[in-house]
């Protein structure tokens, strides 16, 4: 019986850290051994991290990556490994190696390589061609891919499974998340092993990269089309599953599509060469190898992992241990302080409360109330004075203007600099509150709310805030975001009885515009034949156009739609709108 | 005897404003039939601007693109020119229409797509392959490609020339600028056209983009490498060549190379198309056409006007009338001024002087000649009592902790918070001012001295500050900027007694470092090597890789080396150093 006992291990990567995701790639290595597993994969450039950026430009950076490998390569007896990292001989690579008792068996190269949304890989790579190097281990047929590589139907995998006869297919993967694409990915996953039947190991990257949080979720699926191990998701995990390979050759012998389309089979599959890997795999003890199951999450559930994942990992990756706040009483930055309270500790949460004259007593009260909910400590800096001695300095070349968004700004800066100077004291980390709606249309002041080191919300629509928050107090099964916060009507509360709604429509409207605009890229026809008025079409679309200045000096914030801004959305400043 | 007249017309675009340089482009087509050309040429994608970034993944975009070739293709009566756009069919292409007498006689699509440095090309763009495409004008033989195309010995234009015979290539081009370009440019050019004994028509865009500088310098080489016509570097302008075609034809059949080279030649060219193009010329005068000569510029003389142009066009492309900026009385503050002053006239500059306790009265004073040098209007606003007020405001918070970081940042930021009041409350742009050298190590205050809309030294190291200065002053023939500010030792002025040289280097040592470090990309070691002190170097970098995240939101600034912050570097914030 042809049987082989797979291990995915989903680690969390530092970029740059060669030495010490080697170290992470060893334990692991050790961890599958100790479960007599015959192979352990990896994802996507483990050893450097994903994505590495501008840090592969550098030739001492990949002449390390190499060393790194080494030391995994050394680690390897008695079981075999699949290690993402930069091959380079020609050119770079996005590689992995295949290892198996302290030898490199063979290396792969990734086809496919991105270069769109976030993606620059063709900045950087080479384009691959090693999909006819087939491995044999214990009488198995596997082959290896990257990432992209299986997202197209008639890309490598075909070679390898339908051309080579590979038996098991093996991605390692560095998957970012956005809303509902682990559904995307495991459909896409399911079918591709059914239409090639094939055991597909399938290993992501866990953590939060800049811009990035990658979800884990890694998987392994059977050639027809079961899941039979599941990764957690937002977390580092090992997973396991014993591959009866014996029932893909029994199907491929049998099944009469795969024979109708062997016959039909046209792919010039080109050369293939078969490495034999045998390794002295200690005698096996009939361990159980229970099918790890995860609940699949629901959307906004994954959303509010995402970001607590996004905020751990740049907190913590970048050496902070305690992050500041301010807080408003509005909705999201009570929202951003309970994600950072779930992400940190409440030890590590800092709210400041900057009132001014415009600041209503609500609101005041709903800042204290949420610190308490929370347990964090607050800061009461009031403002007043500050903003009373700008406006005395500036009277004499202010003159007779009217007051306006110069007054307005001016106490959002007074707080920026307020929370800046905390953090500088401190070594504290300033997270900014605001959502995608307000950065969209610019509804928010530079330097001033915009402050911070990490922008949690730069992609979550004011609409997904209210959902999110409603989420938090049904997880806790109680008023962690007070409800009067909830119930609330926006205000930026930077003059007197201001709302957003003066500025700006409703948000379930603002953000349908918004969606259309910007992750869509409809023109103004086509979202005005969605059913919206032409001329409220035409001043959304030309605030989203004006406010790119503001964007560019934003902090990064973490990716959750499939179109964020940042590496996601590159538009000129300087640019006439048609 | 084959003769023909061409035109370049070095236009300067702006980024979506199809139908505003469509109409220029018509104008320049007028231009060059008043002056009996017979072929007139535009810079790369000069219908959308360039580069016109994510605007390219809006289809409607893409469709209005075309919409307003057409109305230049309706404006080529008796003319032939060669109009930069987008092509779309499976894909979009950057590509040149070739229209004569209201008829699009071919389209030429780019084979090379940059996707480097500042480049994104193949995030938008398929490449293209019709270098078979060749056009016989007055029985002129000639062919079309597009910048990068121009750039490869075994490109395009051998196929062109050496394979399909074409006697003149036209190359349209928005080459950025960066210092010495040029040099490197024309020596290529003139390379290509001896090479291939072709005639070879460049034409460059000019204009400011964001970070970007197009420099013109469009030029007309014969085929035997001289540059028979050179257009102006920094501005629009409009040349004209009579070319000699009968002596690239003499060449070709009594060259002894030709003839050994055309015998080895093995390029497989594949099928070439040639168009006839007749156009009606209306019966031609015999004008006489003076190649206009242009001095080459040095090296700093050239950054200088870059950094003008691209004060200029950020400034004007984004509708705003003037500009603000802090005078701290140092060198950086009066560069940035002086070239304000020469970008937009001195009506058209506002200068602020934010004295605080630590400002010495020689700095003082500084500011106030400067201004008056200049002629612009100087507004002063001493910080020292919302200094105090901070502090006040932030006493029991800071409690016992000395005095540092925090406290000098707080007055950066109330400086930042002034300048961002003038601009709102009046409509000015700010300027930042600070150089590649501080930029680079984190010498500089997020949301203090970093605030503005566009930040004009931001690739110019402390050292090139010096040498514009020196160049400004001996340009002017008398002190612009005041040789007290040349002469004094830099100091940030934030507590007493500070120096640069307190926490950095000597600017000749730490310009150095950085340039091996950011340009070169040289590890440690290699920087070393050249001889520097490790400890130095290994703080030096550290400095570099721990502020990312200050650049990342800095204002974008003008590219003049050949890795500027920005688009051309882009580094994760989150990483580990090696």
């Amino acid at each position: 019986m042809k049987k082989l006992r797979i291990c995915n291990a989903q680690i969390n990567c530092r970029v740059g850290d060669l030495y010490g995701n080697a170290g992470k790639i060893i334990d692991n290595i050790q961890t599958a051994k100790e479960s007599e597993a015959d192979i352990v994969t990896f994802p996507e450039l483990a050893i450097c991290g994903y994505p590495p950026e501008d840090l592969l430009l550098k030739p001492y950076f990949v002449h390390e990556n190499i060393k790194a490998l080494d030391e995994v390569v050394k680690n390897t007896r008695g079981i075999t490994a699949v290690v993402g990292f930069v091959a380079q001989n020609d050119g770079l690579y996005n590689a992995a190696a295949i290892i198996s008792d302290g030898e490199i068996k063979g290396v792969y190269k990734k086809v496919f390589l991105p270069n769109y949304s976030v993606f620059d890989e063709s900045r950087y790579f080479t384009k691959g061609g090693s999909e006819g190097l087939i491995f044999e281990l214990n009488g198995v047929r596997f082959a290896v891919n990257i990432c992209e590589d299986i997202w197209y139907a008639s890309g490598p995998l075909v070679k390898q499974a339908m051309g080579a006869g590979a038996e098991l297919i093996i991605n390692i993967s560095a998957s970012p998340f956005y809303t509902d694409k682990i559904r995307v990915r495991e459909n896409m996953l399911k079918t591709r092993a059914t239409d090639n039947l094939v055991m597909l190991s399938y290993t992501n990257m866990t953590g939060g990269q800049d811009e990035l949080v990658f979800d884990g979720g890694s998987m392994i699926v059977d050639c027809l089309g079961n899941v039979i191990a599941r990764a957690k998701r937002f977390a580092e995990d090992i997973i396991f599953a014993d591959l009866d390979i014996e029932s893909v050759v029994r199907r491929r012998l049998y099944s009469p599509q795969r024979k109708l389309e062997k016959s039909m089979f046209t792919h010039d599959v080109g050369s293939v060469k078969t490495v034999k890997i045998t390794t002295a795999v200690a005698a096996r003890k009939s361990r159980k190898i229970a099918a790890a199951a995860q609940e699949p999450m629901g959307s906004v559930e994954e959303v509010y992992h995402a970001l607590c994942l996004g905020v751990k990992d740049y907190v913590t990756k970048n050496g902070f241990a305690k992050v500041v706040i301010g807080l408003s009483g509005g909705i999201d930055s009570a929202l951003t302080a309970a994600i950072a309270v779930h992400a940190l500790g409440a030890k590590s949460v800092v709210g400041v409360t900057m009132p001014s004259r415009y600041s209503s007593d609500e609101t005041k009260s709903d800042a204290g109330k949420l610190a308490k909910n929370l347990g964090i400590r607050l800061i009461t800096i009031p403002i007043d004075g500050l903003y009373k001695k700008y406006l005395d300095d500036l009277k004499d070349i202010f003159g007779d203007t009217a007051t306006g968004i110069a007054e307005e700004n001016l106490q959002a800066r007074i707080r920026g600099n307020m929370l800046m100077a905390l953090s500088n004291k401190f070594g504290w980390l300033v997270l900014s509150t605001g959502n995608k709606s307000e950065v969209s249309v610019g509804y928010c002041t530079l330097y001033g709310d915009m402050v911070g080191g990490f922008s949690v919300l730069k992609d979550v629509y004011k609409t997904v805030v209210y959902r999110l928050s409603g989420y938090i107090n049904a997880r806790s099964g109680t008023q962690v975001i007070p409800d009067t916060t909830i119930q609330r009507e926006p205000s930026a509360e930077l003059r007197p009885d201001q709302k957003d709604s003066d500025s700006l429509p409703d948000y379930d409207t603002l953000d349908k515009i918004l969606h259309y605009y910007i992750e869509m890229d409809f023109c103004l026809e086509e979202i005005v034949e969605t059913g919206f008025d032409l001329e409220l079409v035409k001043k959304v679309v030309r605030m989203v156009d004006v406010n790119e200045y503001k964007r560019r000096q934003s902090p990064p914030g973490i990716k959750i739609t499939p179109k964020a801004f940042g590496k996601d959305r590159r538009m000129p400043i300087t640019k006439v709108s048609i």
